[in-house]
């Protein structure tokens, strides 16, 4: 196939968009792969299009591959499926939510557990169906409060999401497996420098699970990993509940004097200042004990205070937050909620009203660093006062604990492996088990091989195809323009003539025409009035991997080809330039 | 490729849906290639799916044959350029309209005419970018008052929809030819018996237009075609005005006692009773002149009466008056309607006090037929009483014409090419001249070669995917099930292993093998435990062109292959059999 750029629906931009912040969505909108059509909303055009698709074909024939079958589900949907399963309300505005011309209340799929769920149920019955692998390549859609950075996060975006269905828990196990083998192949090919970490299973229930994450400095997401093998999503990190320690040793419990100390550092100075401590060492932050008032907002508006004890030396992270409170949002604990509850001294608030148990009937949940028996200094409940030598257990206690501190760069990896360090990462693809919970919501039962009614389990398993595109840019750029990987470019060659001798533009397109009988796709920069410099500044924007270049040294008999990513250039003789560029494509 | 029976997620069934009246539905639902979501809403199975992407295949080959280039639009779309359009309103309850989160409004695009434009005015500005078509193939959202008939009239679906752009009305017309010939190619290579019509350019605006109807008696469109050449969808019938008559020896019109005749043969009937001709022939139905009133709701809500004068012989064409006076909609003119009328005598209303210099104020139109100075006897706008020898332009006129009365075979073509014949098709292409309406809208102009801005002219072309899929199965099945055209059937071979010995399974397999190897698809019925009734009449159902029988000749070393839509068989050799198919498939 010859792309003409002559008639290419195309045009290159030489300023990045007014709205873009991260290099792939600058670059996919300058280089003229996409285009923005409302706010997340994007339209692929055709340079991008190829991309998209080969994207998708990559997904596709591993997803064959494990024998998983395609089909297809509508994107609009009826909302009885997901009424039952609870996530009309617990997707709360991320869902695109329609009433048709009858009053019926419709949804844009966001995912399609329940659909695949139902399709099962419709057709099989028996345990000899299973195991089954099912999967699209479809239209997904989310409201996002914050779409953001192009195709990376849209409201409109194609994903594969695929689904078993097995007997019992190893089967399970198995088709986790084969997709984890199947991702394993598909992020290679896409040429993604990836990690595969542990990760939170979030508002879809289930069990096993983990992200594979492209590593990229503008991912959202936060992954730690230590030397020695662990790595995990930081929302997913489990910190290990501390032992108890010994308190006999420990004094009573002291309120002492600490007015103006509103912040941990303004604590620990007028502590060491005031009350020193009688051991040798100075108070730190680690010493004191911080109470965090949030409230939780859930997907039908209600309302729900929550109060975190973490230790002084530690902040609340929002995300690690989210997860655990999920569908619930976290919103600011704000001054009218402070003059509902009187119990509470602002900046001065200690376990001492806290918990559901005491006056101001706040669940409190603490941080597992918090080991039973050990000491703390934390708010005495009464403005300008602290309490020193409060002992878990003996002197307070909470409602649970809440994995929603943050996890810092030499934390020591749960399991023991070395210190952490973290990074980032834009999440490619997620496959868990999901176990019964849709099977159980939607009545998927199959007859055991006993003629038992047994219900299915199930996992669940998705590749973002269109952010795919995105993250591949994200990681393939340099400060010219794209470096697609070969088998994601748009074009093979991007073959360009320069010049004003039309013997030039004759020779280009013999060796376009004899390339395509080759079987390759060419990006033929055939523009009669467009000038060298523009026609190289838009092949290095454009990004195919490697560039020929018919134009002066077409009289000494050769043709420049460029490596788009190595900057390499060689002189090959006209007669050889075929063969040479094929033999570099396909190598 | 081999689609394996025992693990294919397929089941058929033996009864046909409930809710399925046509055969193409009963079929497609039975073999298991679709399966209802929600009312016109579809999943596609994984048979259907292979089917559907051969539809597209096809399409988007000969678009990209005629340089027309892919790209793809959302689905969702912000509301402001349908508005600049009017058709955020003219759509009317057809439009999926929401709000997203932030309550702005969105709709699913039905077509996407404002977002072609836009995309181009986006990225080109002269005369020289153009001539441009292009396309995409992509999921269309329409709240179908009745959705019906499975996937040949859903609510989410699949269409090619082009756009042509051009500097000027040659262009236009030659980009129009351009895809004209794109869709013969088409619709052959999808196996139609197809019909080329006039058509109504509706809501879209424009001038010329044309359908591509395949011919099934269960489709919703009717068209008429004359032995001379004329075809037009019944909606696009233009009937020419009959040439003035000469009145001048009509008597004066006479006001006559027709009491209790309501209808026209009841009139009639009275007529030659009491009130007989004096010329010797009788009164027909065709002298008389029926007014029919019926109520315009337009899509902002408000409603406008009309009245419609046509000879008492002929019947409104619900469809043919609804093209005329689109985007309104025609209801009934109810008894209430009546009652804020009082000018009004209920079937005794005449040309007396319609129209809208007259006492009801109500526009009235009469059918081309009725010649200036031909003669009616019509309602005397008092209950019992008609008037006969009433004139039109000497004792009646009104406020124009319109196309609304029924055609009829036999009527004469319009054209002059003979008598028409109606028959019944399903609109699956239709290519029409927008001209500049939605470049003037959305202010789409370029630079021409006199450096003037310019407004470009659009074309609009579009196939329907998912409804070609529909109305192949219609055009292709008997009373046993699908007879698929080769190019589109879901396997080039169903191959189906019959008997208990497992060398027939192993050299079905090995069969199977070969054929894959060789490029073909094979639909291979493993299953061990299923009867050859059952497998037989699955394959029968399923409709793949060519099946194979490993059975009770592999004693005798021969395999049965069966055509199924001639149902002739023959014994093959089994050291033939691959290269049999080969020749068969490829032939």
């Amino acid at each position: 196939m010859i792309l003409r750029m002559s008639s290419l629906f195309l045009r290159t931009l030489r300023e990045d968009p007014a709205d873009a912040e991260v290099p792939s969505h600058k670059l996919l909108v300058r280089a003229g792969y996409i285009r923005r059509t409302a706010p997340g909303v994007y339209t692929w055009l055709p340079l991008g299009l190829r991309v998209l698709r080969k994207v998708e074909r990559i997904v596709r024939e591993e997803m064959d591959a494990i024998g998983a079958q395609e089909l297809v589900f509508p994107a609009i949907l009826p909302r009885e499926p997901y009424e039952a399963t609870g996530r009309w309300t617990e997707y709360g505005p991320n869902l695109f939510r329609l009433k048709d011309r009858k009053g019926a209340d419709m949804l844009l799929g966001p995912t399609h557990e329940e659909m695949f769920t139902l399709v099962v149920k419709d057709l099989y019955s028996s345990y000899k169906d299973l195991p089954l692998s099912i999967y699209q390549i479809q239209n997904k859609y989310r409201d996002e409060a914050r779409p953001r950075a192009g195709v990376l996060r849209g409201r409109e975006f194609v994903m594969k999401d695929s689904y078993s269905f097995d007997i019992d828990d190893a089967g399970l196990a198995a088709s986790y497996e084969a997709h984890r083998g199947a991702y394993i192949k598909i992020f290679d090919r896409l040429g993604f420098d990836y990690v595969i970490v542990q990760a939170m299973s979030g508002a879809m229930g289930g069990s096993r699970s983990e992200e594979f994450l492209a590593i990229a400095e503008n991912g959202e997401d936060t992954f730690v990993r230590s030397a020695g093998g662990y790595a995990a999503n930081v929302e997913a990190v489990v910190v290990a509940q501390s032992a108890p320690v010994d308190a006999s040793a420990v004094p009573a419990a002291e309120v002492v004097d600490t007015p103006d100390t509103p912040t941990i550092d303004t604590l620990v100075d007028a502590l060491n200042a005031k009350h020193p401590r009688t051991d040798g060492r100075e108070w730190t932050a680690a010493d004191t004990l911080k109470n965090v008032l949030v409230m939780l907002v859930n997907p039908d508006g209600t309302r729900e205070p929550l109060a975190i004890g973490v230790p002084g030396d530690r902040a609340i992270d929002e995300k690690r937050l989210g997860a655990q409170v999920e569908p619930a949002e976290v919103v600011a604990f704000d001054e009218s909620d402070f003059e509902k509850n009187p119990a509470l001294a602002k900046g001065y608030i200690g376990p001492g009203v806290l918990g559901s148990e005491n006056a101001s009937k706040i669940r409190y949940l603490l941080d597992p660093r918090v080991a039973e028996g050990s000491a703390w200094v934390t708010g005495a409940d009464k403005s300008g006062y602290h309490v020193i030598n409060l002992v878990h257990g003996r002197d307070f206690t909470a409602d649970g604990t809440i994995q929603a501190a943050e996890v810092r760069d030499g934390d020591e990896a749960p399991d023991g492996s070395g210190p952490l360090e973290s990074a980032r990462g834009i999440e490619m693809g997620h496959i868990f088990q999901l176990g019964r919970k849709y099977a159980d919501a939607l009545d998927l039962k199959v007859l055991d091989q006993n003629g038992k009614l047994v219900t299915v389990t199930m996992g669940s398993y998705g590749v973002g195809v269109t952010r795919a595109v995105a993250a591949i840019a994200e990681g393939n750029h340099d400060e010219l323009g794209l470096v697609w990987p070969r088998e994601i470019a748009p074009a093979d060659v991007h073959l360009v003539a320069t010049g004003k001798d039309p013997e030039l533009f004759a020779k280009a397109a013999e060796i376009a025409a004899e390339l395509e009988s080759r079987g390759l796709t060419v990006l033929y920069d055939d523009r009669e009035k467009v000038s060298p410099g523009v026609k190289f500044k838009d092949a290095e924007l454009i990004g195919v991997p490697t560039i020929a270049v018919v134009g002066k040294g077409l009289a000494d008999g050769t043709i420049e080809v460029k490596d788009r990513r190595s900057n390499t250039r060689a002189d090959i003789p006209v007669a050889d330039v075929v063969d040479h560029l094929l033999t570099t494509i396909r190598s």
